[in-house]
């Protein structure tokens, strides 16, 4: 069998990226396999490892940093050679699965620009910015059961809203349903209740990276997050790619966060730098909406991780972090359709002559993102996209 | 062997009681039991179901409505002869596991007393109800990942807490640490994202109840809370009884839920009566400091699963949704520290002549909570108990 990878194939998933993901192939349960130019090897098969012949990548995860990097030796070692060819499944022969089974999901607001833009539209008679905000990375836990893999529709949220106008809020489908176009951080490695993870732990602990689209209902969540925050806005859904990239695929990539004002309390101060420069786009309808760049982000993903496990809350295998929506300083880096529309004021025009304020049924909106690998060459974080339909 | 069981032994566990709960006896591996009268019976060895073999309650509680019913006729039939005593272990030489695999865990702010005492405490320049809460069950995403059973150790969390007079936050140990009686509920059979639970439903869903505290950091929730909620001040630790009461268990406690006004949307509106006449008790260091009473709670929890799901989250088995801190309108029946010593003004006085504030180091509380059983007796919820400990 003659070795049939051509990198150009699928550009961005060449040997210098190596992303995990769960895999079913044709006539076989579910293992985990490796993205690699158009095809998916079977680690299960190649490796004969027990982690890998699960139905998440939990168990590879929690094996830890030591591991991971030797079998990435050793997948670039198969890949080498022939040996790998026979265990190499075209990628359009495999169902694709959510690629971890998410323990703890929580979300951030780590973008300077997205906070202030928001603080603005929902508080517009306060400074958009609350007090706490520059102190430490604002977060909250999202709903880990509906979290789904790239490719699952999503089905139109419902919930109380309030007209102008009208004395009482309804309940009916969502009027504003947006995307936020996110980085994910997936946790391998657990802690102990009463444990902590300081920044220079971070790459003992997270695995590695996902793209993230945190679907809202603005409508919904406007009326309801005081005092307790985002609920049901948020709850119904959020997508993530199909494939994690591990840390060490994007050293490359690494740059510091930009400069805190204050400086940061000690147990959140970065000792490596662990800003990522990703370039995110977002598409509707294949009309690329907005270009967020990840690197602009003002708390880091060590410092995330330091903040969520500062008051001792344990860890587990499968627990997500992201970042928030990512938004840039530019109109067109904008990560969310209430930031780009302006809450609706300025329909955002598509490819097809049409407009949107906010998402319609049979929408599709696909991230993806890009980086530098570490042999020069692009990387792309896997895509995660999801279709919009009725209730 | 002669039938052991003395009602007396262990009040509130008699026949018309029967919670489930995981156990592990000195010479095996984990499984299902039934408490009953200061004992445990072994439902892997009585009933020899596969369900019951498991460690956690998830598999049992998956199978339904039907087969919970099938269950408890079951059991009541093997006590009422002798064919029992060979699968009973004395309560006192097993050790007790967390009763449930915590898939999602929700909790609300579902009494009027409480919402109204906080309010008057974090926004004092407010009105202290937002305009959402007659209108929907408040309700935000907790950590499953740090749900405990009773028992637990809970490690003093650390946060940024702000200093009266000095400029900055500071990151140390809580000084406002506290509990929060509550009740849970937990999901036996799941539903498919997009799907609804209207209130009539509820029973067909939720398996059973145990005791929650959610155990609070009121400095660090005070800072951080908005725009997106509590979070660390919360994240660390909640402890749940031991013991999952069936719904069946808890049929003659059922009354109606107060009086509405607004009347509730339709997809919120109480087809039967799922309030819940228990009386709870708080127990600090021995010293009983509150009775709250669940019955007057203003959302009652069909309204909060109808809430939960109107948006189309899907349930997983093993979803916890919590009614918040139960507070009745006298001051013996607040549910937490904070509005017992009005956020540290009024000292709460214990036995030995200390008196609290906030939690300190070595403190245990206690929650209990008894109703009326089906045969007319006294039925108590498994205690959630916690010792708070230095980090």
């Amino acid at each position: 069998m003659t070795h049939p990878l051509n990198p150009s194939d699928d550009p961005g998933f060449g040997p210098a990226h190596l992303p995990y993901g769960v895999f079913a192939p044709a006539d076989g349960p579910p293992r985990v396999g490796v993205r690699i130019a158009g095809h998916v090897l079977d680690l299960s098969a190649a490796l004969g490892d027990p982690e890998f012949a699960a139905a998440s990548l939990n168990p590879f995860m929690a094996r830890g940093r030591a591991f991971w990097s030797e079998t990435r030796s050793r997948i670039t070692g198969l890949l080498a050679d022939d040996a790998a060819a026979a265990h190499l499944h075209p990628l359009a022969d495999v169902r694709l699965r959510l690629p971890f089974e998410v323990a703890d999901y929580v979300d951030f607001y780590c973008s300077l620009e997205h906070a202030t833009n928001l603080g603005r539209m929902f508080r517009p008679d306060e400074e958009p910015l609350k007090p706490n905000w520059r102190h430490l990375p604002v977060g909250y836990h999202g709903r880990a059961g509906t979290v789904f893999a790239s490719g699952t529709e999503i089905t139109r949220p419902h919930g109380q809203r309030v007209t102008p106008g009208v004395a009482a809020p309804e309940y009916g489908g969502s009027r504003k349903l947006d995307f936020e176009a996110e980085v994910g951080f997936v946790v391998g490695v657990p802690t102990e209740a009463g444990e902590t993870v300081p920044p220079e732990r971070f790459a003992d602990h997270v695995f590695g990276v996902v793209l993230v689209n945190d679907w809202s209902a603005r409508d919904v969540q406007a009326f309801e997050y005081v005092p307790l925050g985002p609920f049901l806005g948020k709850s119904f859904a959020t997508t993530v790619g199909a494939w994690v990239t591990p840390l060490e695929a994007l050293e490359a990539a690494r740059v510091p966060g930009p400069r805190q004002d204050p400086e940061p309390l000690d147990y959140l101060r970065p000792k490596e730098p662990w800003g990522l420069d990703l370039t995110l786009e977002v598409h509707v309808n294949g009309t690329r909406v907005s270009e967020p760049p990840y690197a602009g982000m003002y708390w880091t993903p060590d410092q995330m991780l330091a903040h969520l496990t500062a008051n001792g809350a344990r860890l587990r295998t499968g627990d997500l972090f992201a970042s928030g929506t990512v938004s840039g300083p530019a109109h067109g880096q904008r990560g969310s359709l209430i930031e780009l529309s302006w809450n609706g004021a300025e329909p955002v025009v598509l490819a097809d002559g049409t407009t949107r304020t906010f998402l319609e049924d049979g929408d599709t909106v696909v991230l993806t993102a890009s980086a530098t690998a570490t042999d020069g060459g692009a990387l792309t974080l896997a895509e995660a996209a999801g279709t919009v339909v009725a209730r």
